[in-house]
C-alpha cells in the first residue's frame, strides 16, 4: 500500500512559530520598530507649512489616517490632508480646504506608478509648482518615481523593498507625516517594540496571538466574518486599517489552490448598536466579534445634573461622566452577547489614548496577520488578484484613445 | 398517512408581492413620499442658524448624513453637524466646531428616551439655553420628549409610529435637516415616487427588485455576504445607511426559529480597489457584488496634459477627465469579477448626483429589503435583538451608583 496527501492541514504552534521567525528575516515589516528614525524627526522639525497633504491611496494613507484619528487631539497645529480616491468632486472639496500656496506635499507610492496618486499628482502640480521646498516623495528606491525625485532634486525617502503597502506603517510611510504634524513617533516605535519583544520570547502575547489565531483558522469556515466592535469613534481610522491588513492579507488561494479568506468588518459604538448589533445578536452564526475598549479618556465631560420635565426616567444617568457611559454601553453588548454563549468573542481593553497604546495594537494585528496566514499555507504578502483590474483598465483607456 | 411540515418555505413572486401591497396599508415607510411637506418647507424657511446641529443616532441621523453628502457641493452655506456617539473626545472635537450661540439644535429620537441623543441633549442643555428660538424637537407623538417640548413650547415634528428609525429618511426626520441646508426635497420625493409606482404597478422596478431580492434567498446560505461597492466618495455616506437597513432589518429569527440575516459590507472605489478587492477575488466564495456607478459627475477636472520626466509610462492618463477615470477603474474592476464567473454581480448606474436619483436609490433599496424580509419571513421593521442590551446598561449604571 502506498500514501500520498494533498490536503490542508493545520500545523503546531511550533511549527508556525519556527515559521514566523523564519519569515521575519526577509518580511520588512517586523523589524521596522528597530529601524533608525533620526532623518525622519529631522526633516519634521524643517517643515513649516501648515497644510500637509498627504497624496496615496490604500497602505500609503491609512494606517496614517488611522494614527491620526486616534491621537489627533495631542498633536500640533498642522492639520493633515489624504487625496486618493479619483472622485472629482471628492478631489475639489478636498483641494478647497488647502492654502495650496502654503502647504507640503508628501507624493507615497511604493511602486511609483500608482494611477490614482500619480494622476492626483499631476493634477496638483498644474495648480501649484512642485520642488524641493514644498514637495517631498516617499517610493521604492529606483523606482520611476524616485529617479523622477532625483532628477528634479526633491527630498526622497525609501519603503525598503521588502516591506509591502499594508504593513508599512511603522515605515516613513506612516511616520513622517505623523511626526510632521507632531505625533511623538518615539512612543510608536516603543509599542511595537514591546509586542515584538513579548511575541519572539514567547510571552504573553505569544499565547494570546497564538491562541486568536488558530481559533479562527479551526472554525474559519463556520464562523467566516470577524467583526472588530470599537467603542471610540477614535479608532474609525483603526477599523479601516484593519479591514485591508485582514481582507488584503488572507484573502488567497492557499498552497492546495483553495480560495481562503476571513471577511472583516469595522464597526464604532456605540453607533452602531443602533445599526449592525441586531444582525450579531439574532443574525446566522457566522461571526466571531473583537471588543475594543479604550480604559481612559482622559477626558471627564459630564453629563449634568439636571433635571427635565417629563425626561426624569434618565437621571439615572445624572453626573455620570461620558468616559463612564461609552464603557458601561460596550460592557452591556459584550454581556448581551456573552449571554448567547453561541457568539465566540474576545475583549482588547487600551489603557489609554496615546501613540505607545495605538501602535501595540496595530503591531500585534500586523502580527495575528502573519500567524492566521502562516496557519492557512497562503502568501500573507502579496495580492495577485488585483493586477487584473489594473490591466484592464490601461486597456480600456487605451482603446478608448484609439491606441 | 398524516403529514405536517414546519420547514422554512420560498413563496412565489406572486405571494410576496401580495404581502407587501398589504404591509404598505400599515408600515408607513410606503407612503412617505406622498405625504405633505409643506409644514417642513416652511419652517426651512425661517432657520437663521448658519450651524445645524442634529442630535439623534442611527436611524435619527443616517439618512440624513447620507443624502446630504451626496448632493452636499449643491446646497447652501449652512452646515449639518451630527452628534451621535457618546464618546467624550468625539463630542468635544464637534462642538468646538460649532457656533453654539448662533446654532440651530434638532434633537431626534422616535421613542424619546434614547441615552445617547438625551445625554449629549442635556449636555448642550448646561452649554447653551434651548428654547423655541434655537432648538426643534422630532419625536413620536406623545413621547416624553414630545410632553418637554410642548411643556416648554418648543417647536415639534412628529414621527409617524408606524415609520421605522431605519426607514425615517424621508420622513420629517431626513426632510426637515435636509431642506434648511437647501436640498430640494421635492425632487426626492419625486425620486422615491418613481421608483413606488413602478414597483407597485409592476413595471421594471418589480422585476428587478423581486429577481435579485429571489437570488439573495435562494442563495443565502453559500452567500451570506452582500458587498456594494460604490464608485463616488459621495456615497459614503450612503454605504453606512445601506448597512444598517440591510444588517438590522434581516437578522431576525424567523418564524420558524431560525436565525436569519445576510452581512451587509460597503466599498468605495477606487479607494478600496487597494484594501477589500483582493479579498473578492481571490477569497472565499461567500459574497455577491452590487457595483454602483455615477454616469456623470458634472466635473471636468483633467489630468493635466504634462509629461513628467522618468513617469512617462502614465501618458496614457493624459487629458482623461477624473469622471472618466473614476468610471474606467470602476468597468476594470467589474470586467476582473466577471472573469472570474463565479461571483454574482450586478450594477446599479446613477444617472447624476442630484436628490432625484439618490431618493430613487434609496427607496428602491427600502423596497428591496422589505421584499427580502417577507422572502424569509421574519419581521423585517423590530429590532428585539437590542433590547437586552438597554436593560443591561441600565442595571450596570443603577448598581454602579448604589441604587
Amino acid at each position: 500500500m502506498q500514501y500520498s496527501k494533498n490536503f490542508y492541514q493545520i500545523k503546531s504552534n511550533e511549527d508556525i512559530f519556527e515559521k514566523i521567525k523564519e519569515e521575519s528575516q526577509t518580511i520588512g515589516y517586523y523589524n521596522l520598530p528597530f529601524q533608525d528614525i533620526k532623518d525622519i524627526k529631522e526633516y519634521a522639525k524643517t517643515v513649516t507649512q501648515k497644510d500637509i497633504v498627504v497624496v496615496g491611496i490604500g497602505g500609503s494613507s491609512l494606517g496614517t489616517y488611522a494614527i491620526h484619528k486616534f491621537v489627533r487631539h495631542n498633536t500640533n497645529e498642522k492639520k493633515i490632508h489624504c487625496l486618493e480616491s479619483t472622485d472629482p468632486l471628492d478631489i475639489m472639496t478636498k483641494i478647497k480646504k488647502i492654502d495650496l500656496d502654503n502647504a507640503l506635499f508628501i507624493i507615497i507610492s511604493k511602486s511609483g506608478t500608482t494611477i490614482e496618486t500619480i494622476s492626483i499628482f499631476k493634477y496638483l502640480h498644474s495648480l501649484v509648482t512642485m520642488n524641493n521646498a514644498n514637495c517631498v516623495i516617499i517610493t521604492e528606491n529606483n523606482s520611476k518615481l524616485d529617479k523622477y525625485a532625483k532628477e528634479y532634486k526633491i527630498k526622497q525617502f525609501d519603503i525598503p523593498k521588502n516591506v509591502g503597502g499594508r504593513f508599512s506603517v511603522f515605515s516613513v510611510v506612516g511616520l513622517l507625516p505623523l511626526a510632521i504634524v507632531g505625533v511623538d513617533i518615539d512612543n510608536i516605535q516603543n509599542g511595537c517594540k514591546m509586542i515584538y519583544n513579548s511575541f519572539f520570547k514567547k510571552e504573553k502575547y505569544y499565547d494570546l496571538l497564538m491562541e486568536k489565531a488558530r481559533f479562527f483558522v479551526e472554525n474559519k469556515n463556520r464562523f467566516n466574518i470577524n467583526v472588530v466592535f470599537s467603542y471610540s469613534s477614535l479608532l474609525e481610522g483603526f477599523n479601516k486599517w484593519y479591514i485591508q491588513l485582514w481582507g488584503e492579507s488572507l484573502g488567497k488561494v492557499n498552497i492546495n489552490g483553495t480560495k481562503q479568506g476571513l471577511t472583516p468588518i469595522g464597526l464604532l459604538g456605540p453607533v452602531d448598536q443602533h445599526s449592525f448589533l441586531q444582525l450579531i445578536v439574532e443574525g446566522s452564526r457566522d461571526k466571531t466579534v473583537t471588543f475594543i475598549k479604550v480604559d481612559d479618556f482622559e477626558y471627564d465631560i459630564k453629563i449634568p445634573d439636571i433635571s427635565l420635565k417629563h425626561l426624569e426616567e434618565l437621571d439615572y444617568l445624572n453626573n455620570l461622566e461620558f468616559n463612564e457611559l461609552i464603557n458601561h454601553q460596550a460592557d452591556a453588548t459584550i454581556k448581551t452577547v456573552q449571554n448567547l454563549k453561541d457568539i465566540p468573542n474576545d475583549i482588547v481593553t487600551i489603557d489609554k489614548i496615546d501613540e505607545y497604546n495605538i501602535a501595540k495594537l496595530m503591531f500585534s494585528y500586523e502580527l495575528l496577520t502573519s500567524i492566521v496566514g502562516a496557519f492557512v499555507q497562503i502568501n500573507t504578502y502579496d495580492q495577485p488578484g488585483v493586477e487584473d483590474g489594473k490591466i484592464i483598465l490601461k486597456q480600456i483607456i487605451k482603446e478608448k484613445n484609439g491606441i
